[in-house]
């Protein structure tokens, strides 16, 4: 015969953490926590097969069920001395739902069943408490109302009658009629009443009475719960999670404990380590005479659990070790055997009841970044837990909080908010507000902190941006040029957040009603996207001596078979990349270098020429330029290779010029303003993205592609001669079809030929391409066959592939998003459904014609741990991502490379 | 032994017309004429075996060549009465390559072969004509030289010493001398000096003498025509053309004939039916005593061939019937012979030596388009050919000039070219130069006939592009808004006409030095995108009269297997092409139907609606216009299906204001101008294409899905209760995910269902997907599941596959199409390698969904009939064209169904 019901309680159960799909998770843990000796209070686990039977057969229960039941209430009974509708020494039982899988918000829960006219008299006695007694009571028929009487009925709740609302609603009236504010100040009388008030309401709402007999609500509830695994939100979370129907849900039903109860009675929550340090000591808090939602709830300020976690604000409050020492030192003990089983930092739950305790919970607890680096090496180290396993406990996300200064957590807490916008660069920057470029660089040369802040940024804005300590800007996304720059940098950075309303000329800017002007402070937290008004306090990292970070990259490194580059553009941030485990440079971009003032005037000038000698001339005077940059990046990057893509964005980016500029470099180039405007308005497109860029420049203009690859192959020869090994990969952006690579290639090719042999030199370098369109993809066997390395270049292929602009999906993104359309912005993680199929497609396509070809990702995805995860299943050799990314690339590759192991 | 020579000559032929791979297509055809009995002047090919032969040892011929080739040389000999290096009755010949397939630009030829100084003097005599003999003499020599000598020597000529640019500055030179300017001035002794000078410059430059050696000079073309086969330029070609490099060339070897012999001797051209008319009259020109350039050259008006081919301007002319009645009917019986034979309108070549008739070449008749199409019906009732035959005979673009009024071809000829542009609407218009789309209507209005000239052409411009003749912008490509809008029509357009330089302020236009104003006429060639200056005639179409294509329109539709329907959004042009042959409307789009001055204004209150509630009542106020347009357009294709796309434009299209129209707008709208402002200014984009567009705006503004939904399915409802049969298909645009296309569906469908309640009417719809999107392609099998219908818009595919806005491809395209990086422009034909994969991808994976889903295609390529041939391949159920184009893509689906046909 199938057994239904599981018992747990005094140190035994018939159940154990791997029987999950039986009894669910909750009802396993259980299970595993009394098996481990731990003072779980009784009860019994109603298995999923139960659930599923009474699917299966019209919503009856199997024959035996009743008396299983009836069997381990007997136990629970036993064990805890109370009898379950007992007038003289009552029971009470909470009702839980439990799945295989954990499924937040479709749980669930009646507390408090066995509360009856019979019963209540008794409770008050014991407890000497009728205000407690009748807060339970009607807290059980609203529960009772809602989930067994409506909800798990099926019965559709109107808008007119939704029960726990009309029982809400009369809660108010209550308070009102009283003159109260909070539930706490309604006395034991006014509970009663209410009580009364709510058994009429459900009466004449729902056409049958709240039931006054505890074996019925008991059933009631039992019912209820596999009902809800029917119930429409149910249904609908399992499609969108891929739950399968037939899994069904377990039924907790435990004795109640209360912490409530008198002196010696209490209730508290505690972690068996430190969660915000990771320090390797016992750390909660407890309260005397109190249920558990009050220490979470913040109305009573609770106190430390031992004398080791008092700090001078809590050194005057009794912890439990100093007033109920054994019972502390049971807790003790309780939270070591668990934290040695479940091999894991617990947080626990544990309710003292008339001198007796009892563990509610235990979960793994949540933990900050440097908390769970700290804990995972310290595991390792004492030989707890294993490399991997000490690897998977942490977040590669974490690492981020150990890599940016942040705003003091403290301070926040009490900071008031101004907006919110996209977390753009993560950590925390504190400054005063400037509104251009200029002024950036102006008043950080005067030893100033500032913040800029913008609607938009441009290349032009570059150098005010790297002068600020932090950007915000009003418009753009995740990917906006503010988020790349930005990130790249490492610098904190909020874009899109749409509630400022910037006026420049005024410089001043209004958010939400609040107005600032140019030198008022400011507080931005860059990775969680909050601004603050005025100056909060930030907390410094401090990399280079944090052992226990350096310790758990060097076993990720270990672990990891994707390579991790960086995206760098200046020799700085390549050395940083270097220092932060960077095996080389994915994408070293090159129009930056344009912008600064000397070279803008020849690539303006090349841009106006009227004929290929005068545009080879003007191309000409940057190559000296382009030399000495690609030789500090060349020589940063020593013995490792360095990525370097041609010349990329459309021309007009460089003639974005006002009407004065324009007259000025007209002047200075000596050409007609009239001339100078047509050709710049002949370089306007519709869509820039999909304009006139990448190796379409180069083949239209095969003289940048000339002035490119001379500069890096003469850097390339002359630190050769100085005896410094370099490997540069020169990569043709924008391609999508082969011969536009063979076109740019054999250039590339000859010229560094005619180098080598004007400089007596020899040195390797390849060439290859960036794969950034659905074409390059679907091309891919072709393109291979040619190109000696592929770039994914994930931004645009999601551009392309979606049709999506990332300068522009504000419009409608947001939607999309709480819609449910996407999961979330594909530029932030890879689409590994659609884009994803064009990702394996090139990698197969591509190793189908070579099957060496180097491949590697450099977008924005490339620091992104799930786009890892993906990149590291489709076969890719590295990945790319800015310098600040590089860690948590480190750490995503080895989780990854865990993960897939067959 | 192998044979390596085949002989023709006198009525017999070792070869046949089914020998190509042996003889090669000249050879082959030699000899299937000689077979015919045709007085083809005698001869032998010898094989491609032999170039391969040659090719292989070390460039020697096969050992039993030299006595094959004697034989058939003593074979001509015979036939003709004169002797190869014969000093008394001179026989000369002409040596040509002729490979398997055609390779124009590769092709050697060598002709007089056998003029050497003991020659001459009997030509001389025989001739009577020493200038035509030292012509003759002077042309080996320079064609012995560049071919032989130079060329297939493998010598690689360098600039100073090309041998044919030395010989003819001779020719140059010596007509300075003679102070005169064309060849034929000069006199024979003037000839045979420069022939003399000719020998010295060969011996001076090559090292070697030009030889006065009969059979030298036969063995040295022979020879060069074998090694040009590996010649660099035929390489390259064979490469281009996936040639394989083993096939080889033939080599003709054939007696020469003169039509310059004197007064019995002549020469012509002719067609077995008039080539201009398709007529089945014998249609020709002749020239006494000429050589078969002259008549081609037109330094002599040639005479018509026969009386019936006279016309007014000819009629004082000698016909050949009358000149020569006996030669002229053997000639008439060769031609109705060939034409027999080949079964197709043939273009000959004859030539009369001494009053013998010699039939130099029979090939396939170039026609033009009406034409083409009476020849291949009258044929076909003749039963001279089947069904499939007649209808490969006409090319699907030829219908084109059925279709368009077209510009008087002989006017056109006479006609001042101004500038060229892309040829984006066909047929021909003249008309005045207007400048702004208000005066084209306000001109129009007053019965002038005009052109609108603009840079480039937007929505608002429409009505007055409705009132022009035609359209000429300076900007643009083949999909620009005027392209696109103009072929809709058919209405002839001219775009992306760069050398235009246009002031509007000033009213004036200059092109290539030539200013034009206001109000001056200019006519142009849609079809060729030619512009002219000043007012030429045109000829008008009458296709319903045009029986000839009526006929062949019905076998088309016989054949074709696909569905033709046509892109239409009014009712008129809808009832064009329902006239042109169109089963239905694959595209309504609905956008235009907004730039209604009353319209635009309530969208741009939607536009600036603060909550959902004024935006809602903004867009309701559209419904009873909508309404009316899907009536008229639904009635107009009663009985057949009309695909109606949602909103697609961004909605910064209809909000595209100058300040002062802002003004105005915030003024009727009663709201503060700054706000308009800011709400237009923040709806721009960076990249339109990308933006927020499509089901995009249906999602975020569902309101105006609502209202569209309803819009159709009212009009349905109407049009049902009246008795009327509709048809809609609802498009949802852009959509990449199926999330995206459910929820507007959804919103679609229980529209339907309301309005067929609140009508009482029930009527049949579908609600579908356009597939523009790569993602749309790669997630085919899920959106398949729930759309009814795909319909493709390889448009927007293309632009996102290729990462190629097509308003801005300009910059770069005719690089990419001068350097072959691509074929040809992909907006023109579907990129059948890159594009087609993805669509090939969309259709089989949204078949696996639901083998029943219907799959067509809408953009622009459903009316060019390469890509109709993949879309017939890729199984899709039908294309949509402008309904101009619909009987060209009748024609061209029945020449995919014949070509695929298994």
């Amino acid at each position: 015969m199938t057994k239904y019901v599981y018992f747990f309680g005094a140190g035994q159960a018939e159940g154990s953490a791997t029987m999950k799909n039986l009894l669910g998770g909750k009802g396993a843990n259980l299970a595993e926590m009394t098996n481990l000796g731990s003072p779980v209070p009784p009860g019994f686990t109603i298995t999923t097969e139960a659930c599923t039977y009474y699917d299966q057969h019209g919503k009856s229960y199997p024959a035996s069920l009743k008396q299983e039941v009836e069997e381990s209430i007997k136990r629970t009974e036993q064990i805890m001395g109370y009898g379950f509708d007992d007038p003289e020494r009552p029971l009470l039982f909470s009702v839980r739902s439990g799945a295989r899988q954990s499924m937040p918000g479709m749980m669930e829960t009646v507390l408090n069943i066995g509360l009856t006219s019979k019963t209540i008299p008794a409770m008050i006695a014991q407890t000497g408490n009728e205000r407690f007694v009748y807060d339970a009571y009607r807290r059980l028929i609203t529960m009772y109302a809602d989930v067994v009487m409506e909800k798990a009925a099926g019965r559709e709740p109107t808008e007119e009658r939704e029960i726990r609302k009309l029982l809400e609603h009369e809660l108010e009236e209550m308070k009102k009629n009283r003159k109260v504010t909070q539930d706490t100040e309604l006395s034991g009388e006014d509970l009663k009443q209410l009580s009364e008030k709510y058994k009429q309401i459900i009466r004449k709402e729902m056409g049958e009475p709240f039931p006054d007999d505890a074996f019925k609500q008991l059933w009631g509830g039992i019912g209820a719960v596999f009902q809800s695994w029917n119930g429409k939100r149910a249904v609908a979370y399992r499609k969108i999670e891929n739950i399968p129907d037939d899994w069904g849900t377990a039924v907790n039903v435990q004795a109640m404990v209360f912490g409530n109860m008198g002196d010696n009675s209490a209730t508290g929550v505690a972690f068996t380590r430190n969660p915000a340090t990771g320090e390797n000591v016992f750390y909660g808090e407890w309260l005397p005479n109190a249920q558990g939602e009050d220490v979470v709830a913040g109305i009573r300020t609770p106190n430390p659990i031992n004398e080791a976690g008092k700090t001078e604000d809590t050194a005057h409050l009794p912890s439990l070790e100093q007033s109920m020492p054994e019972l502390y030192r049971e807790l003790d003990q309780i939270q070591q055997s668990l934290e040695k089983h479940y091999q894991d930092m617990q947080d626990i739950e544990f309710t003292i009841q008339n001198g007796k305790l009892w563990m509610l919970q235990t979960r793994v607890g949540k933990r900050n970044g440097p908390a769970a680096v700290r804990m995972a090496v310290e595991m390792l180290e004492s030989g707890q837990i294993d490399k991997k396993t000490a690897l998977m406990r942490v977040k590669p996300n974490q690492l981020d909080e150990l890599l940016h200064p942040m705003v003091d957590p403290v301070e926040e807490l009490k900071a008031k908010e101004l907006a919110k916008g996209l977390p753009a660069g993560p950590g925390g920057a504190t400054g005063q507000i400037v509104f251009t470029a200029d002024d950036a660089e102006a008043w950080a040369k005067n030893k100033r902190k500032v913040i800029l802040v913008r609607n938009e940024t441009s290349p032009e804005d570059v150098h005010g941006m790297h002068a600020a300590a932090a950007i915000l800007t009003a418009k753009g996304g995740m990917t906006s040029h503010a988020a790349l720059v930005a990130r790249g940098w490492g610098k904190c950075c909020i874009v899109g957040c749409s509630a400022l309303k910037i006026n420049v000329a005024k410089r001043e800017l209004t958010v939400n009603n609040v107005t600032l002007h140019e030198g008022d402070w400011i507080t931005l937290n860059g990775t969680k996207g909050r601004v603050y008004n005025g100056k909060l306090g930030l907390k410094d990292p401090d990399l280079e001596n944090n052992e226990h970070y350096l310790k758990l990259m060097k076993v990720a490194d270990e672990i990891r078979t994707l390579g991790i580059r960086t995206n760098a553009d200046r020799p700085e941030d390549a050395g940083k990349a270097r220092a932060f485990g960077a095996e080389g440079i994915g994408l070293c971009r090159t129009e930056h270098m344009f912008f600064n003032p000397e070279r803008i005037k020849a690539i303006r000038e090349m841009i106006v020429a009227e004929n290929v000698e005068a545009r080879r001339k003007a191309v000409m005077k940057l190559l000296p330029y382009q030399r000495q940059d690609f030789e500090g990046i060349l020589e940063a990057m020593h013995n490792l290779p360095v990525t370097i893509r041609l010349l990329d964005p459309p021309l007009h980016e460089f003639v974005n010029l006002e009407e004065k500029q324009l007259l000025e470099l007209a002047s200075e180039l000596k050409i007609d303003p009239d001339k100078l405007r047509a050709r710049v308005q002949s370089l306007h497109e519709s869509n820039p993205m999909l304009g006139h860029r990448g190796c379409r420049l180069g083949i239209t203009y095969p003289e940048i592609t000339e002035m490119q690859a001379r500069a890096i192959c003469e850097a390339a020869a002359n630190l050769t001669a100085k005896g410094i090994k370099v490997c540069p990969e020169i990569m043709i952006p924008v391609v999508g079809e082969l011969k536009e690579f063979e076109h740019q290639a054999t250039i590339v090719r000859s010229i560094a030929a005619e180098v080598m042999k004007e400089k007596k030199v020899s040195f390797e370098y390849t060439v290859g391409t960036m794969i950034e369109l659905p074409r390059a993809c679907l091309m891919a066997d072709k393109i291979g066959a040619e190109a000696e390395f592929f770039s994914f270049g994930t931004n645009d292929l999601t551009q392309t592939t979606f049709g999506f602009s990332r300068d522009d999906i504000g419009g409608f993104i947001n939607d999309y998003i709480e819609l449910r359309i996407l999961p979330q912005d594909p530029f932030n993680s890879l689409d590994q459904n659609g884009v994803g199929q064009l990702v394996e497609m090139g990698v197969k396509k591509g190793r189908s014609a070579n099957p060496r070809l180097k491949i590697g990702i450099c977008g924005e995805h490339g620091g992104d741990p799930d786009s890892i995860d993906f990149f590291h299943r489709a076969g890719l050799n590295y990945v790319s991502c800015s310098p600040f990314r590089v860690p948590i690339a480190r750490l995503a590759a080895a989780h990854a490379a865990i993960k897939n192991k067959k």
